[in-house]
């Protein structure tokens, strides 16, 4: 079992995975991470099946990603995933991304709990035991995310949006993809075709359902970065669902 | 090249494929019967690379689905595809979408036409060749759209939406699947829960593009039918960009 410690799969970009750069879609290679995240976690009997029994679930819960640059064309590309800590109440899983020369041009960390599929509560992960060996322990080459910090509501009103049938997937909320679509659509077209996205942060604090209304708040974090937080527009205090941190590089950085 | 007159993939649905009914999303399946259109016509030689040296390239004018039910669960499922016409101005294919017992669970057609991708005028298809043998002629077992007719504005006003950044694909134009997303989020969750889409139409007049802001005005065609337009709210007389009829079914039907 130890060819499991690793586990890859390849792709060729297609026109219609790609962005309107002609450049894989972050939503697209985020669904990537996800499904080779579980594809990985079910052939190491860890997955979400080996839990039926007790009604449980692996749930994201924090999920970074820094690009050199992303494939474009109908390049081949790979994505090689393994578990990089494991405790007994998250897991950490590590990504790299390949070119097909089998150059690194990214990576990605993700926080991993399992959760009460019923009650929607922590359930720990004790319940589930990896070998030790399957413990990668490779090191992710890519920081943690920093703390995110309380985002103040713009003095000219956010942007709302409220979330529809497209954006409810099979657990009944909202869907990762979806909040990553409305944080992109923050930015222009014009703004992707002068700059990419070079570090991508999003951390989910509480599910949202369909039918909630959210704030879209952002601040500048430097010059590079957006801050985002996604705020229950109708709960006390507004309530923080989701934080993210975007930063773009320039397109004509010689790539 | 006989056993290239029709071609079938076979896919396993999983969780992040299905709806929050449970069942393959239409989004989904719309994507994957261009998915096998596209590789069809590749295989066939009259694809997209097969056009690079003149700047033309396929674009979906019309399709029409209908389902008996939708895959749900992790079924396997499959989608064979052949082309039913072919003239000098549009090719028809259709699809048919097989449950794991190889029983018809749902059909699709479809009309394509070709156009110049730097001008976006019809080139018409006399600069492809496909063997006469490889138009397969079997017809697709469910109607042809009836004529769509203009739906005056409501009232009220009717829903306005403005395409984002994650609606514009690789041709720089609103991606076929976003128009669909659109036209679900009219229904609410509740709606979906009761009733399934039994019959879908569209029906592309204009590309839209990044920043255009659309009128979307319905109107019930019949008891289970409702009739769309995607209209250009910018533009003299609102142009229709999109037609689109969506016709539900009950859940509770023995299914």
């Amino acid at each position: 079992m130890t060819d499991l410690k690793e586990y890859s799969e390849t792709y060729r970009l297609s026109a219609n995975e790609a962005d309107a750069q002609r450049e894989l879609a972050l939503t697209v290679l985020v669904s990537k991470l996800i499904d080779i995240a579980t594809t990985h976690a079910n052939l190491l009997h860890i997955g979400n099946p080996d839990m039926k029994d007790i009604n449980a679930g692996w749930v994201l819960s924090r999920l970074t990603i820094e690009m050199d640059h992303f494939p474009s064309g109908t390049e081949l590309y790979s994505i090689t995933t393994w578990v990089e800590s494991w405790n007994r109440f998250f897991s950490e899983r590590a990504f790299r991304i390949d070119d097909q020369e089998g150059n690194a041009i990214g990576h990605a960390r993700s926080v991993w709990m399992v959760i009460n599929t019923d009650t929607h509560e922590n359930a720990g992960l004790s319940h589930l035991s990896l070998p030790a060996e399957m413990i990668s322990g490779k090191e992710c080459p890519i920081a943690r995310q920093a703390k995110h910090r309380e985002i103040a509501p713009s003095t000219h009103g956010d942007p709302l949006y409220t979330f529809k049938y497209c954006d409810i997937d099979f657990y009944r909320h909202v869907n990762t993809v979806k909040y990553i679509t409305l944080l992109l659509n923050q930015y222009s077209l014009e703004e992707f075709d002068r700059m990419r996205v070079r570090r991508f942060e999003i951390s989910f604090l509480h599910e949202a359902r369909y039918g909630m209304m959210v704030e879209i708040r952002s601040t500048s974090a430097d010059d590079s970065t957006r801050a985002f937080a996604l705020c229950d527009h109708n709960a006390e205090n507004a309530k923080p669902m989701i934080y993210a941190r975007i930063s773009l590089m320039p397109r004509n950085d010689g790539q």
